[in-house]
């Protein structure tokens, strides 16, 4: 068999071994002492990197499960303000539209959120915002705190997706006064796709809709929770929890100061390959604003070809990712989330600057050597 | 490290070791041809295993989502005749009850359905039924060819949970007029907890209800499974589609028939055993119903307390089941799902034999003797 590609994406990231064998053991029972630890162990160190000394649960199913748990539980038949500057943040969007009325505060893919928008959406008496802190389909971090304030200055609640900065980046959900965080399992905790994670506030509880779909029911994982041992309302899947498990003893071992650093170093680091070959970081920010330090945007030089880039980059074993929807052949994305090292960068970015030559651009400068200066 | 506890539990169940190594391997990217070529190989054997053409999703989730997806899909604002013999049929009924005018056809856990009482609820209106096949609460195996005989004829949607029978009892969907088939991956497919797979007839299709939840919104389901390389709408639960692949590949190359026989042989020597102790099945059956051949329920004798003995079997190493619910501490449950072959049964029984004796019943005869001339 051939060798696995290296994933470089914005999610899923390579799994650590340790993460993979923890999964490769025979099944326990979901009822028991031994499951309700894992679960336990799982809870304390997510507590945090979400920043949140709230209830946490996990759900098995994928990001998007978390996103609608946050909407269908405090959100149905409210006034719900969607801010949307990227895919995801359209997706809660979407999520919204099912549950209440939604309204979109909306600013191009990679631009500002629209606070003044924002602003009047609240003013008009949005109940609920919901925010991607992280929004991966543009590389651009919005300013999370900021928009809690203006959240609690409203008494409305706040939900913010942290599926891209949980873990890998700051995150101070009790701080910034968000209600309910969500992320998901494949991304800065590195460990496998389809478990969703959600806090939720004692102000979101007191605002609890009634008839939220009966799989993501959030009481009822409160409920479940409370059992001794602590439980999930419905089978998890528990080779997941398993892997998790040991993802947050890694995360543990290493420090969270100390892996939100590497993260931040990680991307540094493309950033400045991406300076050196005379490319344009995709996001337009302001002093509110700030690049991803779990995925870097950056725009094609006019010529070169999505396809026949991405071709030549997996030629050489590397998976990176195009452009999403209307992006598609305009920007490439690096992830840097998880357990990504200096190796994978380093290997990715000399790839990426052999694939710009062949597809016909001539780099600046060298943009490995520039990187490597960030990294050594 | 102590070995592993056995599960002999109705699901989950031990997972086979080719099924969990091939969740140790590296991630692979959800959107490519090789994740694709994994999910057509699990559809391929699932169709089989539904006895259905339809189509078929997997969705990243326990088999209650997959119950809701059902209900969801086709139930909202519907009149819904739920029928309930035992907790599995509680949990449709509750599920129906978020979605549209559910009504409870009830009869006592692990007794018949109560067939007048579902006509009167068809002839006044009912345009969707749901069912569990194979109620393991009770371990009763209930009548789906006839019921769905009923719904054709007053033409209702037919919604059967299939979770504890599909892959190992005959299941016969399209020869049954089933609409929505559900299944979990825990159970007679002897793959990891966490994916639920659920089939949707034409019939479905043509009255697919709007704004289901997000998260199990089977349009987007269908939508996704027809893009090249075969897709799910939202990040998949990856290990769980590796080692659901290889659990069925093991069923094709067991053959599907074989596997059907050895869990009604498993089954068949577990009430061999019974008998042989003088003890009760708990399902009360008549010509339309049978014993469930995934499971099998028996009545305590008096005086054996549920704590006690089932204590006493897990220092054998042993797991079984008790009664949920009010039949805590009146019955319990030895599964036989999945992989399980003559050794697990044997010790199971062996366990149970020495457990009922120390827990001061005299068996009449012996059981595991009487098992091994089933098995033999």
């Amino acid at each position: 068999m051939e060798k696995e590609l290296l994933l470089m994406l914005p999610g899923p990231v390579p799994i650590p071994e340790r993460v993979r064998l923890a999964m490769a053991r025979q099944a326990i029972n979901h009822r028991s002492p031994e499951f309700g630890a894992v679960y336990a162990d799982c809870v304390r160190v997510m507590k945090t990197a979400f920043g949140t000394a709230n209830d946490l649960f996990i759900i098995s199913g994928s990001g998007t499960a978390g996103m609608e748990a946050a909407v269908a539980n405090i959100g149905r038949d409210k006034e719900i303000a969607c801010i949307v500057n990227g895919k995801f943040g359209e997706r809660l969007y979407k999520i919204s539209q099912r549950y209440g009325k939604a309204h979109e505060v909306k600013s191009e893919w990679g631009t500002p959120v629209n606070l003044e928008a924002l602003k009047a959406q609240l003013e008009a008496g949005a109940q609920v915002v919901t925010l991607v802190h992280n929004e991966t389909s543009a590389g651009i971090k919005n300013p999370a705190e900021e928009i809690g304030k203006l959240c609690r200055k409203h008494d409305a609640l706040f939900i913010m997706d942290g599926i891209t900065s949980i873990a890998g980046d700051v995150v101070e959900s009790d701080k910034w006064g968000v209600d309910i965080a969500i992320t998901g399992s494949q991304k800065c905790f590195a460990a496998p796709a389809g478990l969703a994670m959600v806090s939720v506030s004692n102000r979101a509880w007191e605002r609890l809709c009634k008839n939220p779909p009966y799989y993501l029911d959030l009481a009822a994982y409160r409920k479940s929770a409370g059992n001794k041992p602590m439980e999930t309302p419905y089978t998890p899947a528990v080779p997941l929890f398993l892997a998790m498990r040991e993802a947050c003893l890694m995360i543990e071992e290493e420090g969270l100061p100390a892996r939100i650093a590497r993260h931040q170093k990680m991307s540094n680091a493309v950033q400045s390959a991406a300076k050196a070959w005379g490319l344009h970081l995709f996001p337009k920010i302001d002093k509110l604003h700030a690049f991803s330090s779990t995925v870097t945007a950056i725009e094609y030089p006019v010529g070169v070809k999505d396809d026949e880039m991405r071709g030549a980059i997996k030629k050489m074993g590397i998976v990176i990712a195009g452009g999403q929807d209307h992006l598609k052949g305009k920007i490439f994305r690096i992830g840097s989330m998880g357990a990504v090292s200096a190796p994978e960068i380093l290997a990715t970015l000399a790839a990426v600057q052999h694939a710009l030559k062949k597809c016909g651009y001539t780099p600046k400068g060298d943009g490995v050597e520039a990187a490597a200066g960030v990294l050594g």
